[in-house]
């Protein structure tokens, strides 16, 4: 008899319209290779040699303000730029191999860091609630602005050294683009298709369905639900969705920002709970696209998508290798199993409260 | 003026129909993030605890044989097997939300380990070109085993402990599985839609617009090709290309396997010479799936995969993590930089020769 819980098996990720390959048996697999390196003192609340804290000098020479809230500047490093120059336009009538071949586009845009808060040891799960609410607000305006000249936004924040994330300071980052990217792409076709075929959005109908199950829901309340989801890749992957139509976030209500800064909180504490660390992850926003043609954004629905390395341990992590880039991503515990572990932690941070 | 050495931009990768980001000018940043673990001993040619040596005992109780060339046997931790039993089947006529959004399918299959020497301290480049053609021969005769049965066989290595690899002794893996992932369904597609618009071969066609246009080959012989793609997204990403017309690895006469060989260790030497390392990489080979009804595979052609994730020295690797989890890879220095760099080194190796 097939179970869920001990046989391998194949689940699909309508979002990117691919597979994962859940092999549950093999959490038994012992562990002979990298161990991630462990912070080992706690950081100062202030450091004079961080690039990020108030009053202090950037590399670029810049001065950061003696900032109290959060803090946005531009990248010193940024990987795009709004004055890069235009690529010279390709002959459509050119059939010549090179031509079919090798295809550059252009790619402007502008790279920012917003420091979450003037504390350098305080990453999200030690924000109080305001100090959340005012991380929301800030990215909020940033969309406002960003969004007149761009068509995507990417609000994104590398949590960790194993994450390559190169300063402690607790901060995010927005990169934006003249361009659609690739994960965006995709979801934006995934979600049209389902759309057109059952006359419903994707995600709203997945988080309802998923808050009935309550198999998979790590926390929720009422506006949001974080779960791992079905085709979740890494082991504890998690998607944050809200339980209303909501295409971007600059569109909440006050309460679903007191919300969302709540979720975010018990999320985060959750984490760094489950092996005792403060638990690395890549995180980020995607919502409707900012089309510049009055194309219909009604197939989108606002998500977080939380990608974190860990697998066992504190120091071990999955690796994403071989199989998982040639042939199609693998994971060893299963959603559910994941979901289970991360609903049974406290909500009371092992080291902050 | 539009400069591709400064200015960012994208690249499309027309086997993954997905775009690349490119920003060269991003390559000053200066790095203070993890610094990855460098193997300080060098190994003994034969290691009493270590799994895969010759007479060893397995974590499973098994013992390897006296073997002298390569060996090969069955995963202790196999994430596929092949008595998995089949998935209720689902009902096509019920439209439930979750008949809808929860998807499954089956997935058998068996995983097997190949050391490629007795030799705990001989990887790829340190082995002779007749121990590199054995491995071939190895691979060869997997490959006419496992696809009686498989539709996919996934031939691959993790090669040093940045890229999830638990055994310093030299070996690959070979996943076989009763269906097509993701990554071999994507090249598929795409491959099949260039054959037939265009009427030619889309790798076949790309080898020989590198080979006459130099610039991103690292190596080249007779028969074969290795060049930095012009939409690599790691910074020394290679693919290996034959420069026939050649669907699968089984299909090689005499010289082409003895010319891979002298392919393989050049350009493994020449990773290892880069920074003066064991060179870390996942790699592996994509060739015509097992299909068992008899469509067309004209569209296919063999090649392998080289994806290593360091960056500018032994202990710096690139993070492919927020912005290209949630949006789009992203690389500094351009192809053809990597490919300059990797060309002018020498192909004897600096510790083994
Ligand atoms: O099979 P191994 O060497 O134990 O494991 C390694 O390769 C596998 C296949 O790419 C991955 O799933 C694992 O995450 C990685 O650690
Ligand atoms: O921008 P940072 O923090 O310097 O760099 C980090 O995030 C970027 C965006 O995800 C990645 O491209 C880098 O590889 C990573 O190290």
């Amino acid at each position: 008899m097939f179970d869920f819980k001990e046989h391998s098996h194949r689940r699909y990720n309508p979002l990117l319209e691919q597979w994962v390959l859940v092999s549950p048996h093999r959490s038994k697999r012992p562990w002979s290779g990298q161990n991630e390196k462990q912070p080992t003192e706690s950081l100062p609340e202030y450091d004079k040699g961080c690039f990020l804290c108030p009053g202090n000098e950037r590399i670029s020479g810049d001065k950061n303000p003696d900032y109290t809230g959060t803090y946005v500047f531009q990248n010193d490093f940024s990987a795009l730029l709004p004055q890069t120059p235009s690529l010279p336009v390709s002959d459509d009538t050119d059939s010549s191999l090179q031509n079919r071949l090798l295809k550059a586009q252009n790619a402007r845009g502008i790279s920012k860091v917003i420091c979450f808060s003037p504390k350098h040891n305080c990453p999200m799960p030690a924000l109080s609630i305001e100090e959340i609410e005012n991380v929301i607000t800030t990215w909020q305006s940033e969309l406002k602005l960003l969004s007149q000249d761009y068509l995507w936004v990417q609000i994104f924040e590398n949590k960790g050294e194993a994450m390559g994330c190169s300063q402690p300071h607790p901060h995010g980052q927005i990169w934006a683009n003249d361009f659609l990217p690739n994960e965006l792409h995709k979801e934006n076709v995934a979600l049209k298709k389902y759309h057109d075929e059952n006359g419903s959005n994707l995600l709203l109908d997945y988080a309802l369905l998923e808050s009935s199950l309550k198999e998979r829901v790590v926390v929720e309340n009422e506006d949001w639900i974080v779960v791992t989801p079905y085709w979740a890749s890494w082991p504890f992957e998690t998607l944050l969705l809200p339980k209303q139509p909501l295409f971007r976030l600059e569109e909440m209500t006050h309460r679903q920002s007191h919300h969302l800064a709540k979720i975010l909180k018990s999320l985060t504490v959750k984490y760094d709970n489950l092996f005792e660390t403060s638990f690395p992850y890549s995180m980020g926003w995607h919502f409707a696209p900012y089309f510049k043609d009055n194309r219909s954004i009604e197939h989108w629905q606002l998500h977080a998508h939380f990608y974190p390395p860990l697998l066992r341990s504190a120091s071990v992590k999955k690796f994403m290798v071989g199989y998982e880039m040639l042939a199609e991503a693998q994971r060893d515990l299963t959603p559910e199993q994941a979901a289970h572990k991360l609903r049974d932690l406290s909500e009371k941070h092992y080291l902050f409260d």
